[in-house]
């Protein structure tokens, strides 16, 4: 698989979670997929995603930038959005807030297989602070 | 350039800095090298670099794996490492701590442009409360 149709996939993914399309998750996301070197499988990233939609009812996931090398996708996140409560263990408590999250993909038979991820929290933390 | 090439420039760049050769620094960072979003030159990285080494005396960069697609390098940086004092503003005190870094680097004109970078604070908060 080239990088640019491997790229193509990974904006299919990221348009997939935007529409919270969970029946179609499956098209991305292994059955053995693993995140930050756990096994979660497809079932419990979906969870996860779930949960994530249900702390920040206006999540969007806006790709900055992406680098690609099959196998492997790297992405820059960002985010601007209100959280209801509690996120990350910090009380955002619907302020406003961005950050950001850079994420390495690396795909198996097409689909996310293992990813490692770091978001931004502290940039997060000085957001309340500051508030 | 091709990928392999900028891989090839990336791994010299990190030996450069595990041998803290600060003079060969200008060989793979830009005279004006952007970091997390702000300006700070090449003087300013290898100001940062050299407060890294001190705080750290222990600090090593070990290279996870690389996602290349020129111009841009993205890499998950693993540390292992005894920071003598604060480090990010969390006691380390000479405890021993593992943590990522997951990084993008843009290059232009065959050295290091634009920088953003996210460290895992989160895990070493987490092996402080631990102990």
């Amino acid at each position: 698989m080239s990088g640019a149709d491997l790229s193509e996939i990974y904006r299919g993914y990221i348009d997939c979670l935007n529409r919270q399309d969970w029946s179609g998750l499956g098209d991305f996301v292994h059955d053995d997929a693993r995140y930050n070197g756990g096994y979660i499988g497809l079932s419990g990233y979906r969870k996860m995603l779930e949960a994530d939609f249900r702390a920040i009812p206006d999540l969007h996931f806006n790709i900055a930038f992406l680098v690609c090398e099959p196998p492997r996708v790297a992405s820059r996140l960002l985010f601007d959005c209100t959280p209801k409560g509690i996120l990350f263990e910090m009380p955002v408590n619907g302020k406003r807030i961005q950050f950001a999250e850079n994420v390495f993909y690396e795909f198996s038979e097409g689909r996310i297989h293992d990813v490692r991820s770091i978001i931004d929290k502290a940039a997060i933390a000085a957001q309340l602070a500051a508030v």
